[in-house]
């Protein structure tokens, strides 16, 4: 079972855009290293435990660019964030918020935040 | 337009298991964050470079495990890879391999390696 203290990393994705799922794999991913990235930097202990543990990653629906950015200002600043807008070279337009990492960072913690949505 | 030497991330997803596309992305975000580690350990000057230019990312269908590993057997040992193995806790059964990473690495070798292979 997962311990409240065992690093975790979601990736908020916004349903709106229907996004293809090959273009959302991409997009989820270039949040999750830009995350892990964050977390080096400013977290490294975190960030060690999360690719010693498995790198738990969690893939969570936000509604729309409004319900994202929402839950992304409500996150404390300790907590490792990255937001990817896609360079609109294929199916949106440029600089088209996509998705938002949060951690990795304390199963709990991202828990408090995270808890209410739903698995994409 | 994108150069020879650019460097870019394939991610190679088998279709056969028919993930959703949360479990899809979630594995993809994990095999492009171990290439990436790869890189930063044995390709340090391309995997910065890979960053620098936005890591490019894209994601690919095969067909099914073979195809995965054939391709995979056929890829230069200079260049950065993962494979990763479902941990069975959902959707599939324990050691399930479900993805492969090539890169990030020049995109003139990566296309030599996948270029046949139609965008997830």
């Amino acid at each position: 079972m997962a311990k409240e203290e065992d690093p975790k990393q979601v990736i908020l994705v916004r349903k709106d855009l229907k996004l293809g799922r090959g273009k959302m794999a991409a997009q989820v991913a270039h949040a999750s290293v830009s995350a892990y990235l964050e977390a080096v930097e400013h977290a490294p202990k975190v960030a060690d435990k999360w690719l010693m543990e498995g790198q738990k990653k969690v893939v969570l629906w936000v509604k729309d660019e409004h319900e994202l950015f929402d839950l992304y200002k409500s996150v404390p600043k300790k907590i490792p964030t990255a937001v990817i807008a896609d360079a609109g070279l294929t199916q949106l337009d440029p600089g088209t918020v996509t998705c938002a990492a949060i951690g990795p960072w304390t199963d709990k913690d991202i828990h408090k935040l995270t808890g209410h949505l739903k698995l994409a």
